[in-house]
């Protein structure tokens, strides 16, 4: 199946023009005329974002963002299965969260060291999380993706993304605001 | 206190002039050599952002992610409170969500008729997100806070944000695929 710029713009709702030009930076994708194949297009950009391998990752939190992210459907079809959770609360741990048990961080050294992790989720409370971090970056993990309401700080080696829901909220705040205006 | 355009620079990771040329859009900030008063500048960010009035929310869905924006500290000390939570399912309605307890999503119409709700945050799962979307519109809902992970169809008079989680996943992934590259 073959998609033209054109149709990809109406539905991403972006310039055709503009959607030509990004492909092109992908290299050697689409003849003039011709559109994109949609199967081949989709494995390269999967690719280009690592989709095309599974990516293990262990929560840190099992509270209710920790909960959120391990039932996730799409990360799960996209290869980013949670295969361990994690949490100091006593009252936590042994809890079932889907087909896991949440375990207690004491053991997480160890779990770290036994099985292949690429990504560690941090959904623990703002307090605490740079000392996660850090025990973390000790153990030898390289990517965090971190829910915790704070700008960690960390060596160039690790990557850290953070997720700050407040930035989305803020935007509708704004829009809300100014609802009606012309936009300048 | 004053601040000035280096050491906010210094605190955000941005380029001083950059951020001079950002707050000279705000008007009138700043004087030559003076800096920026701390109170002033968040006083007057806070009111662009909508952030100087109270705005009530209810949530739709009261599973892992409806709990986890219910609880979320800093949007309840930004004037972003839960009044109150729907869930469609038997099974969640009376639970009790922090100070809150879950209503059938058959109240809806009947609370937002009565009670001043500026945002709904909308928390269900894909399939019925669209449908659910609709009903709100119906009762004269303007501003949706989506994180059903779908694109939604909806009128111009309504202001839609969606929280794509998986959006800044694929950051992560993409830059896990090319860490060590030179950045072109």
């Amino acid at each position: 199946m073959q998609i033209s710029s054109q149709e990809l713009g109406e539905r991403l709702n972006q310039n055709p023009s503009q959607i030509r030009q990004d492909i092109r930076c992908f290299g050697g994708f689409g003849r003039q005329g011709y559109g994109y194949n949609v199967a081949a297009l989709k494995e390269h950009i999967g690719k280009m974002l690592g989709l095309d391998e599974p990516h293990p990752m262990i929560i840190i939190g099992a509270g209710s963002i920790g909960s959120a992210v391990a039932r996730y459907p799409s990360f799960i079809r996209e290869g980013f299965a949670t295969v361990a959770m994690f949490d100091r609360d006593e009252n936590k741990v042994g809890m079932a969260i889907g087909d896991l048990t949440v375990r207690h961080t004491d053991e997480l050294e160890e779990y770290l060291a036994a099985h292949k992790v690429d990504i560690v989720v941090l959904a623990v409370p703002a307090q605490g999380a740079q000392e996660m971090l850090d025990r973390l970056s000790r153990a030898g993990v390289k990517s965090v993706w971190n829910f915790a309401p704070l700008d960690l700080v960390h060596s160039e080696e690790m990557l850290v993304i953070n997720v700050h829901l407040s930035d989305s909220l803020h935007i509708l705040s704004y829009k809300m605001s100014h609802r009606g205006e012309v936009p300048q």
